[in-house]
């Protein structure tokens, strides 16, 4: 079976594809075969909203990678990469959003992903879906995310204004999130016990492999992860095995 | 002595105003009398910051009450309400963000208050100014501001994804921070056991006052806190006294 890559948003598959080198070890690493928590989290949508609920509607706060997601499960969403919401608050919509004239009524999910447009008036009306019952929702919860050898604010960090608001955390459908690894076995039925989860970090890959039941899991210290930090008393998940460097294991 | 108002940002003096029916109470409520944790930042920054040394300069995550009050103090920022900073990130960006070129080497003080203009390219940056060794600070932690009879995000809300990038919160220079007391002190030459701290939430507004040893606390029921909200063992502050609503203090 090829190599199937979980990442959290299409924006971080090239740093990711860079950062384990996969060209030059001649992996394929074809984008097809990323599979990303923007997928998984459609899959969870999916699961419990269809036509015949009226409230199914999805608040996206994101880009196109998870607008593609959602109309492969047949989702309606607004919000994304919609222009309309790409602007300043102005004073008329502190007023349209509190008596809910700026809202449509038949949203039931706030999704929130890695939305490099992230704005104030995006964050108020998601915040006003929350507190009338919508479910909340993160592809991930990644604080931070590679690139050019220093860091970038993740899809968790741009939730994180409306958890301390809202007080109450989002579902993530990312790693380690088993809803994550329910769609992928389904998507690509996957034997379990064949499978290795290969990853940078304890707390998220290697400890979703753990959870799923995979066959092995391995570590590879390229990134986030350092060599022991599975030694201390709370680390996140302990790796079968891992390498230095994913091309460690040539020759 | 006329009361002193002290809100975490100029853009709340309106909503607070109203909250309190203070024009119906014929209270004065000169704006000029409001002191802002914005100020109190300014202070607080320019106790340390001098032209002596070589990283003076602020970062702001903020609108101009926030620049007015740097100013006053005469600290150098940037950031702001600078239109330059208002735009999406770009890939370029993430290069020139990652190897410093689009960094201002002499900033030490990254200053987060109520942005409502908060983007994705300015917390890429304040990250930067973070990790390469600036002071964060915060106007204030308030996780929300009420405003026609809902709630929108408050500066602390603003300032959550770069606790989460950075792991290690803000210094706050608004309620309860007894900087901000310190700083209404020394400007308005209170007498403390001749004060009453008035407000509407306890882990703010009422902890401020007792921990500045003030005179007096007075919580009015008419904002965040609820009434017996201070009888649970987990209470944040105890008021000294408590009334449903201002207006109850006339007759």
């Amino acid at each position: 079976m090829a190599p199937k890559y979980l990442t959290g948003d299409h924006a971080a598959i090239d740093s990711f594809i860079n950062q384990f080198e996969l060209a030059s070890l001649g992996i394929p690493s074809n984008p097809e075969e990323v599979f990303t928590s923007a997928y998984s989290s459609a899959v969870y949508i999916a699961g419990f909203l269809d036509a015949s609920v009226r409230r199914n509607k999805v608040f996206v706060l994101g880009e196109a990678g998870i607008e593609t997601e959602l109309r492969s499960k047949g989702i309606q969403f607004i919000g994304g990469t919609d222009p309309s919401y790409r602007r300043d608050i102005t004073a008329e919509d502190y007023k349209l959003i509190a008596d809910g004239s700026l809202l449509d009524d038949t949203v039931g999910v706030v999704l929130v992903g890695l939305d490099l447009h992230i704005n104030y008036l995006k964050l108020a009306i998601a915040y006003q879906y929350l507190i009338r019952g919508s479910i909340f929702l993160a592809t991930n919860t990644d604080s931070t995310y590679p690139s050019n050898k220093t860091l970038f604010p993740g899809a968790g960090s741009i939730s994180k204004p409306l958890v301390n608001m809202f007080n109450i955390p989002p579902i993530a459908l990312g790693k380690p999130s088993q809803e994550m690894m329910d769609a992928i076995e389904g998507n690509f039925k996957l034997d379990r016990q064949k499978t290795c989860m290969v990853g940078d970090r304890l707390d998220t890959d290697i400890k979703f492999g753990i959870e799923g039941k995979l066959g092995g899991t391995l570590l590879v210290l390229t990134g986030v992860s350092k060599k022991g930090d599975w030694e201390h008393n709370d680390a996140a998940a302990i790796p079968a095995f891992y390498v230095d460097k994913l091309s460690d294991l040539r020759g």
